[in-house]
């Protein structure tokens, strides 16, 4: 039986989640018990898979444990507390287990161990504000950065300063217990003091870096916000702080990781795999660049020889103006059928690895070369549902979603475009 | 001597624009002189070039000649008048040039030969509006049909059908003489019907395609332009006309061209070649893709291992927000400079291979690792003049633009980045 190109495309995807899914990697990454206690916590959308992974291959006992990840993320465990809670606005359920979590830590010796399960979504979904603050007080700052042009670092920086559990105090907390965190990343670099604004992990800016961000942006801060930054007591652990020397970082899951999946199971289906990387920036215009670099696949056999397989990663931005229906993965497939409009040869998918794709039910879709005379027969249009931003209301009606539900991982999005050789 | 990245990038500009530049190449191309007169005529902004080159190697008498280009793209040449005219907005003097143009094709024999020289920008320079037109009802429709999204291929089906030049109907009024179009192609696909609107080039689209596209797009287009697509007499010379099997064309230059001696260019000084091919979308865009293909490079050797030189050609498109100055290519290296914020060992070039970037005195711009610093120690901020479409601001500051003045070729961009082996 062959293969057809759609059907490789869904294996593809698949590949690629399953290459950072926590019930299949994680057991590699685990620590030896320790003599004391043991202590599971965490947050992020991967929570319940990692904690499932602990209960199903820890060798010792685990004493206690609590994690907390997003609605309709958790998977039922036994020894290990799954909390459900609010992303990417936090809740009062989010916050209220963040409490438990640090409480959970209090007291512990340096026999016992906290295993920290984290991943991205994390910093939404486990917030507990700083002495003084009130989540209003955080969420304004947050949305005033978020429009400010502040980059990640710079906006990390203030929220670390604002928190009572990351940038480090986690793991302070925990001290002197040894704490090692399990990681998947689903950001650029894999930085761990980044990734959910590293809870257990040393941070290297200052109170002063954030009041300096503030500053830089013009951000009108509550009172109650410039009054805890000005407060020495507000300061994060540092680098060489003593009571973060017992903590370290394993990194079980990343883009390049899943990246490399795909492109080993695009290899063995005959194509050449073409790792293109992180890629940001408006989905409609990501997709013109990579129409391009397929094209030029297909007629001068550039950057590499067809049968090939174009993959990247990293998480573009959809500038909303239409009413219609989808996320950037959709988008980006749209934009890209209207761009190469049916070209013979060319296939492609796109999905966001956790499984929802925006606000759908839908991780992604798949293109084919005919998608565009079939939606024409159907009456639809791309370029108009393009302008609508309707990328899931195209590839539904066409019956070419990729739907996977929650996958409970998450290193941002996958993007794969398969050129075949001309037909002579 | 050793050869900075900067000199090795201005190099590999100019390399791109010389493997396209008339004065270089067009004798290679040249047909047999005819028994008969030798007529030379032509448009475009290469037509200048273009001219010169035929004067300098025809080895045939020139009994008539006159080619239209771009202000400031003329250059002296003896037998053949060179008309300057307006672009991209057809003025009286482009118009005058084009009557005069066909006019000159009148009662030639079939032993007369006419060398035709087309090169992007001939469609505007050189305009004469169909029976029944006038000027502003050409513009009224061209104005509509670049809001209304219609492709390019729907946009010169119109313009083909309006015109009393283009479309193959140059090279019909020529017959029975032998007509031989050298082309010098700005378009993805080089497509000799598209460049200029294919003065000299049969046309497969008829009138109803015209009809069928403005009702496609709810034109509202003058009554006029109405009447005269609804009259057979419109009709352009379709492929198999009689009056159209004596002519040929022939292609000197292509973006490929340009693109493929960039890389030559780039090897010979120790890099690996990736080209992408002929791009499109938001120039800023455009500028995260390839900084995220420039730092999987740099860290993961992928899609090919460092010293690298990704090189892309095509056309960006910048929607202007702000008020500063600058191309689409100064803003894609701004953009660029952001993205990558001084990401050490890459470097880059954009640059138009017309040698005008936008409405401005250069032709591109170089990007260095240490850009970012010498801006802030000159107080700019390449983030707010990104903002502010201030890319020509930026890089005319730090003593960086490409100046070249008009080259009079044009095969669209091309943009070059360098990645370094990581210093270890």
């Amino acid at each position: 039986m062959t293969v057809t190109e759609t059907d490789l495309l869904r294996q593809i995807f698949q590949a690629a989640i399953a290459a950072v899914d926590p019930l299949q990697i994680l057991k590699d990454h685990l620590p030896t018990p320790p003599k004391g206690r043991t202590i599971v916590l965490g947050a992020g959308k991967a929570a319940a898979a990692m904690a499932k992974a602990v209960e199903d291959h820890w060798p010792g006992e685990i004493d206690d444990g609590l994690v907390v990840t997003r609605y309709d993320h958790g998977l039922p465990c036994k020894r290990i507390e799954v909390v459900e809670a609010a992303h990417p606005v936090p809740d009062a359920k989010g916050q209220a287990a963040a409490l438990r979590i640090l409480e959970k830590v209090q007291g512990l010796t340096a026999e016992d161990l906290v295993l920290c399960l984290i991943s991205g979504g994390g910093s939404a979904i486990m917030t507990i504000p700083g002495d003084g603050l009130t989540l209003a007080d955080k969420q304004a700052v947050n949305k005033a950065l978020l429009k400010s042009g502040a980059n990640i670092s710079e906006m990390n920086c203030v929220r670390k300063h604002l928190s009572a559990i990351k940038g480090g105090r986690l793991a302070a907390a925990a001290y002197p217990a040894k704490v090692v965190t399990l990681l998947i990343s689903d950001v650029p670099g894999d930085d761990p003091s980044v990734i959910a604004s590293g809870p257990t992990v040393a941070d290297p800016t200052t109170r002063a870096d954030a009041l300096a961000v503030l500053e830089k942006y013009r951000i009108d801060a509550p009172a109650a916000v410039l009054k805890r930054l000005r407060d020495p007591a507000c300061e994060t652990p540092k680098p060489g702080d003593p009571k973060l020397a017992r903590s370290e970082t394993r990194m079980l899951g990343t883009p390049q990781k899943a990246l490399e999946a795909a492109a080993a199971t695009a290899k063995a289906a005959g194509y050449t795999p073409l790792i293109l990387g992180d890629l940001e920036g408006e989905a409609r215009d990501v997709a013109l660049v990579h129409a391009g670099i397929a094209r030029q696949v297909a007629k001068h056999g550039q950057p590499g020889q067809a049968p090939l397989a174009l993959i990247s990663g990293g998480e573009t931005t959809v500038t909303v103006r239409g009413k219609g229906r989808g996320g950037r993965n959709a988008e980006f497939l749209l934009a890209l059928a209207v761009a190469l409009d049916g070209q013979p040869g060319i296939y492609a998918a796109a999905g966001d690895t956790d499984g929802i794709d925006g606000t759908e039910d839908n991780a992604g879709a798949v293109l084919t070369p005919d998608s565009m005379a079939r939606a024409t027969l159907k009456g639809l249009s791309a370029k108009a549902m393009l302008a609508d931003n309707d990328g899931y209301g195209f590839f539904s009606a066409l019956g070419d979603l990729i739907v996977t539900g929650p996958t409970r991982t998450n290193i941002n999005d996958i993007r794969v475009i398969l050129i075949n050789k001309a037909v002579s």
